[in-house]
């Protein structure tokens, strides 16, 4: 059972101050945990239902030991940052940092600039995993990493792709152009007829504003996906960029560049 | 300025029961309040910050002539569905659904077979005008299209598809297999190989439990996004519906098909 202070101090990882004095972030709901425990990730804690925490003990017993805290219904939801607690919640450390220039060098890699909705970065890292690359680095404005809403949006998938978050201009300038930096951008090469290649940067930006003026220079590949409005109808201005960076990915596997 | 029974009832439009009982939808910020005025959407009326009342008369005089009631921030604050109001709240009737059989014959329609999450219903409605797709259609079992999550996450885009609500097994079995049905399944045809063709009908399923059991019979040609994961390597489940729905929708475009 968990004690007032455990709860509370596991609460306090609701917030980026707390989770970045602690190097811990919180994780919740079966199918995250249980990717977690298949993950290298250092697991702190595992606050449980009865039930769900027996069922752990099986495939994760090595995993898990001496970590779960049996916890009823309300003791979970006073952790959860879900309105619905689900059956569990784990603490995790936030790993290292681990990055050198040659890990881009040899693959496709996502850079994000300054996103911020926590949905859209937790599914493309989700969306990074499933097209199998391996580096996603944000810009220090981007959401953290670690912000529950990012930890739920992407599944699981946080656990297994190498996200950093980093200034962005260092690692574009110090690639100097070696490899193509693709940026998603309105007035772009049509990305269906441009001949992409790997290893490649993908740069994608900010929800309302893309890509910021200081990373712009960085770009060697304008991209645009180009909307597929009949004429005479009325145009949208964007795509989600969540749904711009997996169309990438996706155009990228289909020429089997990925 | 609004009066505390017009707060009151723009309030209750945050509902689904009195969205249907009056017919009566909110949405809210710049962007989709100028999109929904640039659409065929009957707009009932404005609350809008001064200075964005007094912009807003510009462009679209026409549009919101006598429809404008100016607030302030704490009246829109109240009447929003955000944790942060911005300078504008429409009200707009809810169409009523068109749909015949023969729009579906000669293009191709997305079908949301029991989508729960708004952002991710909204997300689709905004690929789907990306891509030029015109209908649609959601089976009952998926949120409320007009949820204001649903309107925002869709940024304008709900008022320029036909997106209908209604059962998709009485369409599906009308159509008795004389278009393509893609439904996106686990084990599919791998959609980078498979000759996709319009007209045709792409299913998605729930975010959980994917297409139900009852509409699985009238898949022609189960596809499947394969992963892309490096072998040995941890393989992630599934990718978010939203998506799954770009990436069809992408490589239709690709293929020059949509």
């Amino acid at each position: 059972m968990p004690s007032k202070a455990e709860i509370s101090f596991a609460r306090s990882l609701h917030q980026k101050k707390f989770r970045q004095e602690h190097k811990l972030f919180i994780t919740e709901g079966k199918k995250a945990v249980e990717e977690l425990l298949r993950s290298v990730y250092r697991v702190k804690k595992i606050y449980a239902l009865a039930d769900y925490a027996e069922k752990l003990s099986g495939p994760f017993a090595a995993r898990v030991k001496g970590k779960i805290s049996v916890a009823n219904e309300k003791e979970l939801q006073s952790i959860s940052t879900l309105t619905t607690a689900q059956e569990c919640v784990a603490l995790a450390e936030i790993p290292e940092a681990k990055f050198n220039k040659e890990s881009i060098a040899g693959s496709v890699t996502l850079m994000l600039d300054n996103i911020s909705d926590p949905g859209n970065m937790g599914t493309i890292v989700r969306t990074a995993h499933w097209f199998g690359i391996e580096h996603v680095i944000c810009s220090e404005r981007c959401v953290d990493t670690y912000n529950p809403k990012v930890v739920q949006a992407a599944m699981g998938s946080l656990f297994f792709v190498n996200v950093i978050q980093t200034g962005l201009e260092k690692i574009l300038s110090s690639l100097k152009k070696s490899i193509p930096v693709y940026g998603t951008v309105l007035n772009g090469k049509n990305i269906y007829e441009d001949k992409l290649q790997s290893p490649a940067v993908i740069l994608l930006g900010n929800e309302s504003t893309g890509i910021s003026e200081e990373l712009k220079p960085f770009i060697t590949h304008p991209i645009t996906i180009p909307p597929g409005v009949k004429t005479g109808k009325h145009k949208p201005d964007s795509l989600n960029v969540a749904t711009a960076a997996a169309i990438v990915c996706s155009e990228l596997t289909s020429k089997n560049i990925l």
